[in-house]
């Protein structure tokens, strides 16, 4: 198995699934394949990486930041889970084809609701209209969020996505706004997820103003380096119920095992796998 | 790690390599990419096939035939072990670069020392002068051999090997013969060697008319899947002493093993595998 995408060295999910393969008595090698490292790896290459690795015998990939929607024409079919978010997270090399799945919004919601069982639904504002920002949004209507606020520097992604979580719901549950009209929104909002990669060591700043910020509010960081990103810290600073992204990445790792390996994950192990790679950072931060 | 050949897919080089790297702990996955396959893999795309897996996060690889030797122009540096043979059967990637060496020779010198420890070496004769071969015949001079004479039905390739070894051992211990001229050859040798793949499941017949061999012949024949080979059976009717290509095929891989993983090998343990992945053969046949 392995891991495109970019900036990716510190990732934990090698960790996270060869532990869980041990545990299985499955011989498992994950790899990092960075396309920002020294190996050549350009998204416009992502065809040949994708040939090569199905030839070589990776069994599958996990595919992150920016690849996850560049992936799509790569791949032979699309599970429901992918065709329905428009993003990949997950490709399963079988029967000679490419077929791209989602876990990150299933890993997403069970991290959710473990995390912050009785968060309030009326209203989540979301940040970022990425591909995981996709997965996120749809998991957050499933969850029965009434209504979700997509904000995203691209305005046009975001208005994308808002439109195609209202045709998957059949309503207009989703709308945009703009970064100026983000304050006022968030007043009347339950919830803030941030779906966006800023936060982490490549962005290490606040995705918003935190004046923006009430004690209202729960947060959801779905970063997990730092497992205390500048929006966590300022929310509790607040007295905001938070969660960082550690859940989701073990729930949508957990659910990629499963499609890889034909294996039953004990997401439990895995859970603490996290913690102690990650030991001394209380889980919910 | 992996290996490229041509009808590998019942090759034990995975099963040796993941238990000797298990019981070093380290993680070891070792996958055949069978060029005849249906994968997709051919001689022509060998470049990028290397390419691919230096990229994809493999270590090193073995290479059988018949690449061992197309493989020489797609690699940065040739190792003196594989330099001299002109034949690669291990390929390292390190610092960025994919170099060639040939652990066949150590490994059929280590196998025939213990397999046949007071073999007489006045005269050889090996049947084959491909990639194995060149190793094999090389490892037969180093090891004493007064004389060498090397048959291939490509006459020109057996030429060019016995003045390989000529210039290499600066005398004029190696030569060729013709098939015509082999069981007169062989009246005055003292052992034969098998380094063609005739004998194998795709070949599945003797290299030679058997009224040509003697009871005072020791007889090797590299391969090891059948680990009785036609050409051991009629030796071994004979009452001549044979030895089979499993020792070969362990001392190869531990060499490969020791410069690829840079860890120490315990050959009795991998020789110990070996009979327990053939288990009811006698290594000795």
């Amino acid at each position: 198995m392995g891991l495109i995408g970019t900036g990716i060295g510190r990732s934990l999910s090698p960790e996270l699934h060869e532990r869980e393969a041990d545990r299985h008595q499955v011989r498992c090698l994950y790899r990092l394949l960075d396309l920002g490292g020294a190996k050549r790896h350009t998204a416009e290459n992502l065809h040949e990486l994708l040939g090569a690795a199905r030839s070589l015998g990776f069994a599958g990939l996990n595919v992150t930041h920016p690849v996850k929607q560049l992936v799509l024409p790569h791949l032979d079919r699309l599970a429901p889970t992918a065709a329905r978010v428009r993003a990949v997270n997950t490709v399963v090399f079988a029967d000679g084809a490419a077929v791209g799945h989602n876990t990150d919004g299933t890993g997403f919601a069970a991290a959710l609701t473990r995390g912050l069982p009785d968060a309030p639904m009326r209203h989540v504002v979301q940040l970022g209209a990425g591909g995981a920002g996709s997965a996120v949004a749809h998991a957050l209507l499933d969850l029965g969020a009434e209504r979700v606020t997509v904000v995203d520097p691209a305005a046009g992604r975001a208005r994308e996505l808002a439109e195609a979580l209202n045709t998957d719901a059949g309503s207009e549950r989703a709308r945009t706004c703009d970064a100026a009209s983000l304050g006022t929104v968030l007043q009347e909002a339950d919830g803030l997820v941030n779906a966006s990669p800023v936060g982490t060591p490549a962005l290490p700043r606040l995705p918003l103003d935190p004046a923006a910020l009430h004690p209202g509010l729960w947060i959801v960081d779905i970063n997990y380096r730092p497992l205390r990103t500048p929006l966590l810290e300022a929310g509790r600073a607040l007295g905001c119920r938070t969660l960082h992204g550690g859940g989701m990445l073990v729930h949508q790792a957990a659910g990629t095992f499963r499609l890889v390996t034909g294996l039953e994950p004990r997401t439990a192990h895995m859970l603490a796998d996290f913690a102690d790679l990650t030991a001394g950072v209380r889980e919910h931060s």
